[in-house]
């Protein structure tokens, strides 16, 4: 514990497969198949205002992938609470981005190169809290377009297992970038919206918000959009959503851990309502930020005594 | 140097981002896009009988890849070249697998999350040859099954750019463990075949080797096989192959920088001539390796003199 006390653990800290660490520390070998294979799953979560929002639900969301993955770490889910809560601990940050994947190393040398003999382990970090958009992005909306590049297919790799499989993701991004955009949104091979890069997507039409059911991870900002979307008396539906009908949607906003509910502005060609977030988005990004500070789904952190 | 002389690097060498090192301390930050977006693009090379086996053609083939993910590491091919040479060289390997990888670290705090603004550098290694499949199944013959996963679209993700996107790779060889197969061949949305886990495939009709023109990787030991068919005035075709052609092949291969031409006995319930590889694939198989052996497209690796 003496050694400890020198370390630096506020630029953030990490934990893997039993260690921990800060993170400037924390690497991967580059053989294994986490990284070579992108073989592996993972979950975030927040810390803001000193606490983690929907810790368990992110944890149990985390769990379904790793069984789906077929990977079994030592960690049961109390024990990865646990690693969060100490790897915030560690870092003494109120705001916070904490990850947590599950990744498969590789077979032993001789052994058959089949994902069933390579072992499978966590690794987490916490580090300072990451806006996705930018706080003036946010405020003055997000410019978003809608990608050339389609979604993967969800039969192909399936998007409610969290993965890094974001090829068709970045290349949506240099689209964005390309024809001066903040970011883009990605459709299925029939044309309906799936997700853009790290965020769930909402149209609001005629007053009810519209978000699609499938194609998409199942956003757990995205969850805590539709009840507060019960708690301000606003209609939700979970149902296709075409590319034309985002295109003439009256507002339009995103979700993600990294940023709650972030509105959008313009969409191609397009500036929706008066280049400004619209009224409904504006309201829910309100509402989610200052039930967060009212302690909404918290589990606060146990800080270290500073005394 | 003289540090240098007390490290092992027999069991592999490594290069990251100009520096050489043991395989053993070579890893990448867990924080990085390369591995949290697999935001990469490699490739591999292979040294057999001490030389590497068409070194600039795989050099080339990962420039393109690079310039299509908009990467420019610093390091020309010329210098690549150089550095796989040198890995070879510490390692004293007379038998390697040599990948070369391009991969985006992350846009440095407060930037926007774009990949245009993360670096993007080189990790390379050489370690003891590894074969896809052992010898014992190149010898029986692999066995090998259709899976239900499709392959990920080229309008997703561009298969020509070799790329980590391995998740319906991954869950085609446990579709395979669960029925009892080696591996499993992956189709497109049309049914027709593209390739498998870490290789292409070719099926034999009537006297013809006919491979798929699309959706695969452009692999070169593929390319290999045309020019061994064409010495050996065996017919090639590159064009669709449907499931049911595959099914209904006289015989069936694959090939792989991994091992060579590897023949298939059996495919889901048909078991292809004698439960043994067929003729014309035994003769790529044993031809390519003598090929090999007499120094075709060979690059000698310079060892260091060991006296």
């Amino acid at each position: 514990m003496e050694g400890e006390a020198m370390v630096d653990w506020s630029a953030g800290a990490a934990y893997i497969d039993g260690r921990f660490m800060p993170l400037a520390e924390a690497r991967i070998p580059i053989t294994e198949w986490g990284y070579r294979r992108s073989d592996v799953t993972y979950d975030v979560t927040g810390v803001f205002f000193g606490a983690f929002f929907r810790l368990d639900d992110h944890i149990a969301r985390f769990r379904r992938s790793m069984d789906r993955m077929r990977m079994q770490p030592g960690e049961s889910d109390a024990e990865i609470r646990e690693v969060l809560m100490e790897l915030v601990r560690r870092t003494g940050l109120r705001e916070a981005y904490v990850a947590m994947d599950c990744l498969r190393s590789r077979p032993p040398r001789g052994m058959p190169m089949l994902p069933v003999n390579a072992r499978a382990y966590l690794v987490c970090f916490a580090v300072p809290w990451v806006w996705l958009f930018s706080e003036e992005q946010q405020a003055r909306g997000v410019h978003a377009m809608i990608a050339k590049t389609p979604r993967i297919p969800a039969a192909s790799v399936d998007p409610t297992v969290k993965n890094f499989h974001w090829g068709d993701l970045t290349a949506a991004l240099f689209e964005a970038q390309d024809a001066g955009f903040d970011t883009a949104v990605l459709l299925d091979g029939a044309g309906n919206v799936t997700e853009g890069p790290g965020y769930n997507v909402f149209a609001v039409i005629d007053g009810t918000v519209v978000s699609p059911p499938e194609g998409a991870l199942e956003g757990i900002t995205r969850q805590s959009v539709f009840e507060l979307c019960e708690g301000l008396q606003i209609p939700c539906e979970v149902r296709p959503l075409s590319a034309d009908e985002l295109e003439e949607a009256d507002e339009i906003f995103f979700s993600t851990t990294a940023g709650g509910v972030m509105p959008v502005s313009r969409l191609g060609g397009r500036i929706l309502g008066n280049d400004r977030p619209g009224p409904i988005s504006a309201n829910l990004r309100e509402t989610f930020w200052e039930r967060r500070r009212q302690g909404w789904h918290a589990t606060p952190v146990d800080y270290p005594s500073t005394t």
